[in-house]
This record gives C-alpha cells, structure tokens and sequence, in this order.
C-alpha cells in the first residue's frame, strides 16, 4: 500500500485546485468527491454481483446496463483527471493505486469485446482500500500500515514454511493415492494431494475422506500433524507482531537499557531523560 | 461491560435497602436475590429453547406458557425496581446492563403480538453476564475485563483485517465463479463467495466444493492462503494480550501516567521514581 | 498431575523392597515392572477396542476375554500392594494417580453385572500418564508440568472465553432459527445452537449448513467472527507460556535489570555477577 | 537439515573442479548444474503425479516411461559422483541430503520388480529443500534454519502435547461409541476414535457426524474443547520462536557462550563486555 503523498500537483491553478478535491479530502468538495466514488466502487461491485445471479440479471438487465457504463465512464474521466493534475505522471500511474486505477477500468472495455472479462471489474473493490484516508483515519491507517509491515517482514518466513507444507503434501498425498488405492476421491495422485490440503489446514470439506481403516489411521496421523503446524505461520507473525511495540533505536545512555516503548521520554530503569 | 459501581443509591431508606439487595451481593439476601435471578434466567433460556422443539411444546405447553408469563412479570418488577432505587435513574437505564435488563423484556410484551419475536427473548441469556458479581468472583471479573479491554484495544486492527479477508474474499469467490462456470454451487457472485469464506477460514461444511481440477488447484491456493492469514488475529490478539502484563495498580503519583510496567522503576513519562 | 514423590515407604524390609520396584524404576526390577505395567495398558486398551469390532470379537472373543481376565486381576493385585507398602494409604488413595488407578478397576467389575459399562476401561489410558517417569524422562515431565501449569493459570480466562463462546453460540444459534425457520437442520433452537458451535469453532461438519441466503449471510459473519475469536484462547495460553521463560524473581542490584534468563550467571546489562 | 559445507573434496584436480560444480553454486557451471537439477527434479515429480492419471498415462505412457529412464540414470550418476569427489565419503553417505538422495533413486529400481514402489519416487521432491542453497538464498536458508530450529526445540513439548491429545481423543471417542451406539460411523471404538480426532482437530469432514441429540451435546462440549486446545501448540511454538531474536552471530570470546539475546551488552554467563 504505497502512500500517494508524494505526487506533487501541476502548476497551473486549476490543476492545482482539481488536485486538492481528487487526492486530498482536507475541502468540503474533496470529501464529497471521495463520499461519491466510495459510493460508486461499492455500487459497482454490488451490480457485477447481482449480474451474476440469472433472475437477477433478466429483471434489471437494463438498469444494471446503464448504470456500469455510467459508472465506467466515470472512472474514466476521474483516471485521466488524476494523471492530468498530477505532475509526476509516471509516478502515479506505477504507483500501487494507479495501478489499480487502471486495472478498475480495463476489464469493462475488454467486456465488450470478450463478455467474460467482465467479471473481473470485481477488483475494483481494491479501490477500497482508499477508504482510509478517505475519513481520515489516520489511526486506521497506521494500523493498516503495521499490519503490511509485519506480514512483509515475515513473508519470507511463511513462504519457506508454505515451502514445507507445499512438498508436506505432495508426499502425503501421493502415499495416501497408495494407500486407499484409486478408492473414490484418491483416483490419482492430483486428487490424493488436494485431500491432503484439504485435511492439513483443517478445512476438511469431506467430498474426499478415507474409506479404508489404513487410510482412516493415515488421515488421523495427518490431521494432529496439521493441528501442530498450525502453530507456525502463527508464531511467525506474532514474532513480528511483537517488533512494532516499542522504538528499536532509542538506548538509555546511562544504563544501556534497550527495552524502551515509543512514548517513552524518561528511562524506566535508571529514570534518565531520554533524547 | 460497563461497571454498576458508580450508581448511587436513592436516599430513603427502604429504597437503600433494596439497592443492596438488588445490586449488590453482600447480605444474604442480596445473595439470595441474585441467585434467583440466575435461576431464572437459565430457566426462561431453557424454556425458550424447549419451546422450539413441536414434541416439547405440543406437551408442555401450557406449563412453559405459565413459566414464561411468571418470569417475565419477575423481571418486569425487577426492571423498574432497578430504575426505582437509584438516584441516577438515566445512568442505570442508558448503562449497558441497563439496556440489557430491557431488552429481555421488551421481546414477550411484543411476542403478545408478534409470535415470532418470542424467541428474541434468548438476549436475557446476556443477562447472565452478571454472574461474575453474584459469586463476587472478584478475580474472575478481573479477567474478563482485562480481555474486553484486550479485545478492545485491537478491535481497531481486527476491523482492517476483516475489511481485507472480505475484499479477499469478493475477489476470490468471483474468479472461483469465473472457473467453475456456473456449476453446483458457484452459480451466483454470491455463492462463490460464501463458498469463499467458507474455505478461507478453514470450516469448510462440504456443501460447495471445487469439481473441476482447475477449481481444486484455485481451492488448494486459497486454502494454503487462509491457514497463513489465519495467523494475523491471532498475532494482533496476542500482542494486545502482553499488555496486560502491565501493573494494573501502579500509578505515577507524580505525573498520573497509568501505563506502567510491571518491571519498570522509574515512571517513562516523568522520570519519578515509582514507589 | 500430582507428584507421587511424599509417599512414604512401609517401615517392613519387604514392603520397603516391593514400594522401591512398584514406585520407583531406579532398580532394574522396578524398571521390568514399569514396563510390564505399560505393556498391559497399551494391551488392555487395545482389546477393549478391538472387542468393539463384531467382526474381531467374534472370532477371538476367548482370547480377549481370557486376557481381559488377567490384566484386570494382575492390576487389581497391584493396586492393593500399592496401597500395602506405602504408609500414607489414604494419601495414595486421593492423590491424582490413586484415583485413575481405581478407576481402571472399577468398570471390570461393575461390567460383570452391567456390561456396557465395560467400555470405560478405557480410562486405563490415563494410567499411561505415568509413561514419563518409567523412563525416568525427566525433561519432558518438567515440560508436561509447564504445559499443565501454564494451562491451569490460564483456566480462568479460558472459562470465562467459554462462557462468552456459549452465550454468543445461544444467541446465534438462536437468531439463525428464526432465519432459517425450520428448515432441514434447523427445526429447533438446540439443533441451530449445534449448527452454530460446529460453525464458529471451524469444524464444519457439513451435515447442517444454512439453504437460504439470508442464512448463508449469517453464516458468513458468524465464520469471520469464529475466525477472529479464535485469537483469544491462542493469545491467553501464548502470554501465559512466555512467564516461565524467565525467572521472575531475580533482579540485578546494580542496574535493577529485571529481563534475568534462568540460566544466567552475570547480568546482560552492566555485567554485575547475579547472586 | 544437515549443512553440507563440511564436506572436504578429495585432492585430486578434476575430482576437486567436480566438486565445485556439484556441491557448490558459485562459478557458471555450478549454478547452470543446480539448475538442471532442480527442473529435472520438478520434472520427475511432475511426471509421477500425471502417471497416475490413467488418461494422460496412456496417452503419454512412452513419453513419460523414457524421461523417467533418463531422470533416474542422471539422478544414479550423479549420487556416485558425489560419493566420487568427497574425501569423508561416509559423512556423505550418511548425511540429510546424502540419505535423501539415496531415497530418490531406490524405489526407481525396486519398482523394476515391484511396481508399486515407483509412487515413492515422490520422496524426490525433499531434494528440492537444496533449493535455497541453489539460489545462494542465504538470508532464507537461515530463516528456514531458525525455524527448523524453533521446531526442534519445542519438539519435546509438541510430542506430550500430542501424547494428552490422543489419550483425550481415545477416551473421548469410546464415551461417544457408548452414546452413539453402533449408529452410523460409530459401528466400532476405533471409528469414533477417528471421528474424536476429526472433530477435536477442526477438520470436520462430515462423513461420520453425531446424530442423536446426547451426541450432539457430547460433540459440542468436544469442539468447545478442541477451540482451547488449539491455542497450545501455538502458545508453544511461539513462545520458542520468541528465541530466535537472540543476535545469532555473537558468542561470547570468553568462555564461548552462543545463547545471546540481541540487546546483551554483557555475557549472561561469565560477565564478560560483549564487543
């Protein structure tokens, strides 16, 4: 989630004042901006999904018609505002918003020529995620900010352990495809892996289970092992969690005690004000 | 849960009488008091709930129906004794447990009239949220408040991690729709979707599940994605919870700071030394 | 988990020798003995649950009943030299591992009269607790003492999270009758309680799952909330076990450094040799 | 997972330049040589799970009957080759990765005679663990030593964490077999015994579930628990990954202690001033 407050407005007075009701909502108009296209994104997302329900869509199919090319149309006009007040285009449009700016637009004019496509305006509920410095939730934010930050930080940690799970059940699945032997559900070895995955997050749909009591015995073994694991990715993030409490600078130069939360000002060892 | 401590009783004396009876548990028949209500809280949830069951009903019927019409007059006079008895009359009604005494009522006096809305009378099972008192379990309440206020303290986390899984989810379930094309229960936007959530928070009932190899593959990937991400409440929860670690009964009597280690000497806000 | 170690020996040479083979395994008699013991449980536990398979029964019915026979009079001979060569009978008799010791026995005979009641001797099991000190593992029983300790100081928030975890069930359940208004699974309040645990703990059965899609809009907040509230157990049990990591009594009296690990010798902070 | 860098090449010169290419990846070759293996790996997993598949099996069955030759005819010369080139060939022989290696070529040859085996040529995937060290990946091999490392160390307390759970799951399943009574998916203890663990795990497949209300209730109470219970591998796995913020490069120069936390200033065992 890339900050947008970098983007410097163009000179010119108009695009200067343009500038202030698109990217910032500190006016009444940028706030009322910001309140409509909150508004559109979400009605926009609530039309593709009723479109997909047939009774739906032949009831309203006109109003839900016009109401995404408005809709789109709009998105248009406001895509091509923001790049046009802005003075370091490129920077906007391979920002992480911009991106999804453009990603918002590109499925409704591919639809009109590959009708399935459009289904995937549904990503224009990513705009969303602007939702926060639209009320100015600036703790909101921070704590949206936090959380990027501790599961970037531990990222590489949960990729090395989906490593593990990954080949954890290629090998159970492919024992399990011996054991129930082309049973129903472990036909091949594909099948008998997707069990696996199924059984080890503890989703367990039930479409496949075991028949045999060897299978039976083998998915009991699997499922305290997935029940342990389950503590991995958990101890990863709170680990991480934990990094974000207290200043990981600060030092009390008198005692050396490092232990120091961010609101800190005097050293709760030895009681020295801090710097 | 907000505290019942700081209602003051009214001045005659009969009414002071009765508040420690009625809100207090430290007479015997304060004791007896809350007791009783107890009971009879376990035993209109117990009616509630048997009601519900034509077998039960259809024999009991008339003795669940006397029950219910005894209890709910109870709780009627008990209602307006709590409001009586106080001087802050607005404080108690508007109090948390004050709304909760109401609407425990509220559902039989509109039952009389809307069968349905009967069994809204379940809420007088919140009721017993009181218990803590009732056994002065002093300790126990401790507790209790020290995980609301945990939970409180990273509701605000937990709110952002929600807003994300639903967007994930949105998007999930519409390439799901996408993939799976209209099959047995990923017919609709909205279905893929509950089967999404489904999946990702590793319930997984079974009644919608991935037939195609294309769809398994997707379901595979959003259930190894759901069992890391599963790790996020937890890690915030956890972090929150350390918090709690702090000296709830330390103060600077200095600067008034309240947020005090447990290991700390000196205050981190003023520099006083803590007693 | 209590510790058998205050029990004290018979003054007679022979009990003595017999309470060092029965509670010890410092000698090579008492380590076969323990072995023996554990050997029978494990045999025992296993025939009760092959006795439940009509297929096993049928064909080795003498052969389990003959054994059955002589582990139940082989363990009832060793509880009462248990309670012969200690002095402290009765001390034994209460103590933790007195009592699954009786109870080991008690279903034997009660089942000559009543056989169902056969079955609950597979509460010899619990006999396998001992498993820990016949190997003389003492690592793993200090750790089994944490993991019981840690689990016991956090028992009070566990029982007031469960008591919310009911009332919040009740209430949901509850709520999901009305909407789902008797529909299969759903035909009384207990059964949608049922659908509610099994919904929010994250087993997901399957076998009731919501029809309509108001229902299944429940269902999917009461998932999120399931997901969410499934932080708090973790984050209770997880603070709690970080307290033993670290002896809580020792300070440094130079610099008044309380973070001392339990093996540490010399302060990390400013070196002071620790008393 | 055995670190391979104390293997010694033997002296003479080609020996010693195969060496580099194959246990090394720092020239060209080395690396061009990890890489081949690692497709060759993804090959012949890949090309096992399709086997299984009986349309693409024969469809493809020469294609896929030929690669799997040469895969195993290069895997075969590459392990003689790596025994070839180390001095301490036994520390090969013997280590993680040699036994590894080992592995993925036997069942290639067994299933010659026993067709059956050639499904465990899916133990080649573990090869693809080299895989951090192919890509110099330094950063994530040591996260992935750490959390090896995590595990390891609270393997201990994970084995009679799993010890309780089956003894609960045992009994727990033999109390529903005497309430559930021979119904559906409880014909036999060891049936229940699979649905205790099915449920007190959250996988919840649905194919045995309880159905007379005494089960529900019991199945109830039985996820509540398994609710709580899942916060104890995870309380002890994170409060192990709590360790691995010790500085891992620091040792003590005195007295050669390695178990240093990240914000010693001074060594906990022999007081000396950390550099």
């Amino acid at each position: 989630m890339e900050r947008e407050h970098n983007l410097i407005p163009e000179d010119s007075f108009w695009k200067k004042y343009l500038y202030r009701i698109i990217y910032r909502s500190d006016t009444k108009l940028g706030k009322l901006f910001d309140i409509i296209l909150l508004s559109l994104i979400l009605m926009s997302t609530f039309i593709i999904m009723m479109e997909s329900v047939p009774k739906l869509d032949k009831r309203f199919h006109i109003t839900f018609f016009v109401l995404e090319w408005i809709i789109s149309l709009f998105f248009t006009a406001e895509y091509f505002s923001r790049i046009a007040v802005v003075k370091n285009k490129r920077h906007y449009i391979f920002s992480f918003f911009g991106i999804i700016d453009f990603l918002a637009l590109i499925p409704f004019y591919l639809s009109l020529f590959f009708p399935i496509t459009k289904y995937f305006l549904i990503f224009r509920m990513l705009r969303m995620l602007r939702i926060f410095r639209i009320f100015n939730l600036l703790d909101f934010m921070n704590d949206g900010y936090l959380l990027v930050r501790a599961l970037k930080n531990s990222s590489r940690k949960i990729y090395i352990f989906l490593l593990f799970l990954i080949i954890f059940s290629v090998i159970v699945g492919s024992l399990m495809f011996m054991v129930e032997g082309g049973r129903e559900g472990f036909e091949t070895i594909p099948q008998a892996i997707y069990w696996a995955v199924v059984t080890v997050t503890t989703v367990g749909y039930g479409d496949v289970s075991p028949i045999t009591p060897t299978g039976k015995f083998f998915a009991v073994v699997l499922m305290l092992a997935g029940y342990s694991i389950i503590a991995v990715p958990t101890g990863i993030v709170t680990a991480e969690m934990r990094n974000k409490r207290q200043n990981l600078e600060k030092v009390c130069d008198r005692c050396g005690n490092e232990d120091i939360d961010d609101d800190a000002r005097y050293c709760k060892q030895c009681g020295k004000k801090l710097a």
